[in-house]
């Protein structure tokens, strides 16, 4: 279960098809609109969606709000108008917490987006438990319909399948051991000594330090420190070639 | 200072125009371009920027990556294509997290976006930190070239200007005093002693509690409880006129 969009009178079928593709793109599969002014199912709206042609053929049509939103348990509206209004402001990110623990409780939620010019109106706004306000350059904040339910239900999928935040990529490999860089680093020392690149003999502590201190900062896979020694080797071997 | 968007042979005039007013949006003004396959000041992106000039208008314009990124102290990329290479993975709230840190340390920052179609090639992938991966599902995870620069821009935004994650939000009115909702609670009492809706002498405390409950729950603005007291009055005083 996820929460359902709602699009109140879309204007244009292209946007209906970009609604489309953003909410696929985040799992996001059941849309109602209220009275569109477009055929959801043109074939500008099925381009614009870029094969999200489920959402769009299984979208479900509506000839008032209240009708939309019969079996919902809770409503949220999207809105950067001011309005003199007495009314909860969220931002993206924190409703999509709510929503996580509302749809886990068996709640059925929905967002209302209101038509591309005129946004929802205040007769929408007041049956609403709050309205998702995106966070946005104030000087220049209107995003389109699209960008808007994208940026929802980007953070309704970051919230719900929650992906760890950094990962590193080995591919075939993995993480170098500490031995294998060590082996990498004496190698290293070995090479240096025969070149007599610590020829201060005082300084070269210090200077071995800053070499080990370069490469134990990088999470370096095995594979790695292997083509390390291997360019390490290489350059001696031509240097002894020559 | 704001992290610069580097797109590499965009081919759409649209796409530029799209990307330039996701940018704004999120307050990112710094466009380059590395061979671009269409003008970036064309008719076409100019309309799609719908009003997010400026950033077309002092985009920069380089042959090569390497040309493109000179003066950056750390690049991102951005691809969902599966590669068979080491690298660091993230999410874009966490990369947007370090950006934060590193502008305030004084380090200009870059990402990179490849060619609509085809993506960043390995070469352009392999001069960057780490690559951010935007959460999406699995299924259907391709989004456009602007709707990727939004989610980025996007999380940058929420990271650099905080905003408050839940405000009520009162107009002219404030949050109403326990006192004030006091006020309209033993109103209610009374009217309902008077039309002896506690009939049930003994249950009397558990309805009252019922009732005390229900309006706690939300956060009242003072407007609204006088609203209430309003309803309460008049419906006792028309009930008298019958």
């Amino acid at each position: 279960m996820s929460p359902i969009i709602i699009l109140v009178q879309p204007q244009i079928a292209q946007n209906i098809g970009k609604v489309a593709r953003a909410m696929l793109n985040c799992g996001l599969k059941e849309l109602r609109l209220v009275r569109p002014g477009a055929n959801h199912c043109h074939p500008d709206a099925l381009a614009l969606a870029a094969g999200a042609d489920e959402v769009l053929q299984k979208a479900t049509l509506f000839e008032t709000v209240p009708e939309a939103i019969s079996d919902l348990h809770q409503l949220y509206s999207t809105s950067t108008r001011h309005r003199d209004k007495i009314e909860l402001q969220l931002t993206p990110k924190k409703a999509a917490g709510l929503f996580v623990k509302a749809i886990a409780r068996g709640q059925k939620l929905g967002i209302l987006f209101g038509p591309e010019r005129s946004g929802l109106t205040n007769e929408d706004m007041v049956l609403c438990r709050g309205n998702i306000t995106i966070p946005s350059n104030p000087e220049f904040s209107s995003l389109n319909l699209a960008q808007a339910v994208l940026v929802l239900a980007y953070e309704w999928y970051q919230a719900s399948c929650a992906a760890p935040s950094v990962t590193l990529k080995y591919g075939a490999t993995t993480l170098a051991t500490q031995g294998e860089l060590w082996g990498f680093l004496t190698q290293l020392e070995q090479e240096l000594d025969q070149v007599d690149y610590f020829h201060v003999a005082h300084k070269k502590p210090k200077m071995l330090r800053t070499l080990h201190n370069i490469f134990s900062r990088i999470p370096l896979a095995a594979q790695e420190v292997r083509t390390l020694r291997g360019v390490v080797s290489d350059l001696v071997a031509k240097k002894r070639r020559r």
